[in-house]
């Protein structure tokens, strides 16, 4: 249909359409509103009158960016419909800026869909990072894991099948189901917000579930905002704070000017002097973690994937217990 | 260009086109995400698998209105350019849900437009209303209020000016320009928002100038999603909070059953009788006011005074003190 | 200890206490800020030189209430200490203006609590209420429906316990908890959007056992500013909207003055009369609803139940699995 | 009075005392909600069964506000009576998570109190920042400046005095008053959103006006929350966002065990290296500045300018035109 508000190309060429998450979630970006250009408009009229307009939208997307003025980013709203398990929507809803319109299971029968991670996710708890995960599981202790899982939501499902035939109130029927369950919403959010979702999302000390729906939603902002994507992978995702003592430290190993950076000659900062900078052990490690080269990562969607509204419909009510309560 | 997200052809009419407001202001709709199937699909994803899908959108999106369930109207987004008086911003800014990017004082030259009531709003400080104002002041009082108001404009156009010729930071020179200079900017937010904000700003214990506002918007609003708009009339604007004690008296004064609601032969409750109930003297005078047949507002929007972008612009403009300064 | 901010001395003696909440469940007020005179300071900050003052504190905030100016309310501050059911806290989780700390699963052992509905809770899908419940189930399906939660939850508890000691990551051995698993957390809101919050909540349509924790709050808010307390009940939670139509046959059926309310002599509304106005069938029935004289509820705490903090803390920690694990 | 609730000795010290701002405004706080230990507790429900609990209460706030932790800190509330010129109001509003409550031009009468810059303070356009200001304006500028300013207020406030004589309307008569007027509100934030406001409002880049707010209310958050305000300072303030490109040159030029930091022997990287790096010129002036060993500012209060509410209240209600409006 034709209208007189602003276009993206390639957002129009994915709007609508569903890409596979997990084993059985998807998102899709279902509407927008702006695109880089309506960050650059909204921009262009705190500089007004009396300014020169002589900036590319590039160069004036990324100063807005690098510089955290954040408020014409706000100007460009992201739409999607997600499925994804509730422990991972619990994690979702904490980012209390969007708009959320979810499946509700007082009045609808959920579809008895469940998340079960793969072997090669299937690790133990983590000993740096005390909320993560790190090395795989024992095979046997995956196959006794699945075992369990499946034991498990037949009975659930059964559980919640049976309730619904004896007619219990949804709302209680419900209660028993587990966390693995994939739930669905519509949900809404401009884009200033969505970077700083993504922003925590994408890293990896996020879950690795939630992860997946992160990288699959920045391909879908990538062609939204594609110089806004590229400002914020260079300037927030890929950039690091560097603290108070930690600059003390730079300064004294690195000089700057106008024309080059470059290394003090034999200048060496070693664990006490760190330590009278303020820097704590934790600290130090931490540094040498930013010091590191930074990878570029890469959230291109894989047009391959994508399916139908109608096919990923079709999928979901398959799974609601017994056609007879529709 | 074309667009596979919804359109609402009567909002396309309009996009981008500039409405005045008081003698030197506008308002234009420059950018919607939804319409009315929106705020329905939204709902839907909530009443999904195992529930009766035969409500016609009119039918379910006055239902949410009346059940207050708003959240589905928070899925679509509504942008405006307004040129308003810095008075009116002030009342504007309240409404912290909605998205701003305003033209600034410290980049940017100002234009000199100053807002001029007419004679007919210029009226006495209201006895019953507090913060409001009734009954025209005479002629001799508006003519020096006039002469008033053009001289202060003159002298402090004149000191800005003045103080941008000796190049002085432009965060400074303003300090004295007057609450009724007229600012613009982008502002945006979601149905829900926008029909709170407008429920409050075209009532008429708002700011008249304001209300001048309001008006336009909520006749935009109405061509981006006319069931709300109608609901939104019917539901929130035109209706009215009957408290506990006015309930009360009510169901002495009312009888209602499935079939049909009487009055009580010969019920009558005097002022005695409601103080009992427990309403105060100015609650019984607002119940009175209540319990008039209420009239309903038309916020239609009058399309031979549509401009145009470049006209609005080029007037903001020339306005600018010293094209020298650009 | 001393203070000189403002003291609730009904707050002070409940602040900390536990107060229970279904059948393991808990609301503990755990901090507040301000009490009605704060919500009068604030409002006072705008009524002010030149606006007279005899208004007492009772007066100012029921006219506040009464006339939807709520943001002095906001200067008051709630905090409190939640334990409830998974499918609880997702309710509670959708007002977005609330601060929220919650145990995480990532991190944290969960205690091995599930929420079992009493048999007089345990009811049928309502057929008015279409996200509700209504008329008690069989005693033999209550029983089925026990013996059920009792199976998959000591299979749910015992995969969880197992997969621990696997020293699987528990963001992982967490996903086949149900949703009746008890979880906690800080919440903390002010009194605006508390109002909000009971308002929704405390209603009958709500999912009954959150109707309980806002039950339990609300006797927690009413300690802290009984007079916004009394505003509330008879301006939000006992008042009804009446809509433009309604109030159209409202003025058919009552007339008002200065001096008495009274119904006008056999003036009577058909349903084709009601109709015309616009009211459908489904709106008739809500008329009827809201013309019953309301009932006054009572949200008075019961001070014998309250339970101290180590106590409380005691039956939690007793209940994760494994002390081997600490 | 007496409270269970936490209490900072240091931040009862000068609850209610008020600290001038510029020649006619001040700050207050007025009412707090927590300190360091809340915020811990909050946190400590995250991490809650299963996790070793030795942190002390300073590294765990250290190391939250070093990973960008944030939500425990919304745990703790400051409230705030400021009287601030409005331009300078007008750029605190941006912050929209605030609640506010301001002097209303529409009920009440303003004091006729204007911000006059000092001679130090009334600078020319910055050249380097398009908007700000930087070197003294000539004293012949000033002077003119200030007859000017003079000549303005009295003329303005003449207007609004003889309207109000006429009986004009507040909310009419008030809409030639000039930005420097000084205005008032209570102003109430989270303790994360106040740091963001801090952050944003003690830099250079502010409007210098407005710096001088943030400083007094950044030292009377230490005073709340000293632990929270030093990881502030560290971590917040004093940090710096090395960009990806930036990232990328430091690890050409230091390199980093666990055991030392030091400098590459004979690293440098000129212009034409860093673009390649992608960095462009005006990035390369900013790492300059990253580059130079950060200062600690020192927002400690000083005590001895503390005042009274009734001493300031008097100020106030005396610069009140006509004492026989009241």
């Amino acid at each position: 249909m034709d209208t007189k508000r602003p276009i993206s190309p390639a957002a129009e060429e994915i709007l609508g359409g569903y890409f596979p998450v997990l084993d059985h979630g998807f998102v899709s970006l279902v509407d927008y509103m702006g695109t880089d250009e309506d960050v650059e408009r909204a921009a262009r009229v705190s500089y007004g009158y009396g300014t020169r307009k002589t900036s590319q939208t590039r160069g004036l997307i990324r100063y807005l960016r690098r510089h955290h003025h954040t408020t014409p980013s706000e100007m460009v709203e992201l739409k999607f419909h997600c499925v994804m398990p509730i422990f991972v929507a619990r994690q979702f809803i904490r980012h209390r800026t969007a708009s959320v319109n979810e499946l509700s299971g007082r009045y609808s029968l959920m579809p008895l869909l469940f998340y079960r991670p793969d072997a090669q996710q299937f690790e133990l708890q983590s000993r740096s990072n005390r909320q993560g995960r790190e090395g795989e599981a024992p095979a046997h202790v995956y196959e006794e894991a699945v075992r369990r899982w499946e034991a498990l939501r037949i009975e659930a499902g059964g559980a919640y099948q049976w309730m619904l035939e004896q007619d219990v109130a949804r709302e209680l029927a419900r209660i028993d189901l587990p966390l693995s369950m994939y739930t669905q919403w519509y949900w809404k959010t401009d884009l200033h917000n969505l970077l700083h979702f993504l922003t925590l999302r994408v890293d990896p000390r996020a879950q690795w579930e939630i992860q997946q729906y992160a990288r699959v939603m920045a391909g879908m902002m990538k062609r939204v905002a594609p110089l806004t994507y590229d400002a914020w992978i260079d300037y927030n995702l890929c950039a690091r704070s560097f603290t108070r003592a930690e600059r003390d430290a730079l300064a004294r190993l690195v000089e700057a000017s106008g024309e080059n950076v470059r290394a003090r000659a034999g200048a060496s900062l070693g664990k006490a002097e760190l330590s009278a900078l303020g820097l704590s052990g934790r600290e130090l490690a931490e540094l040498v973690e930013k010091l590191q080269p930074p990878e570029r990562p890469d959230f291109e969607l894989d047009l391959s994937r994508m399916r139908s509204a109608e096919d990923v419909g079709k999928e979901m009510s398959e799974a609601v217990p017994g056609a007879k309560f529709e």
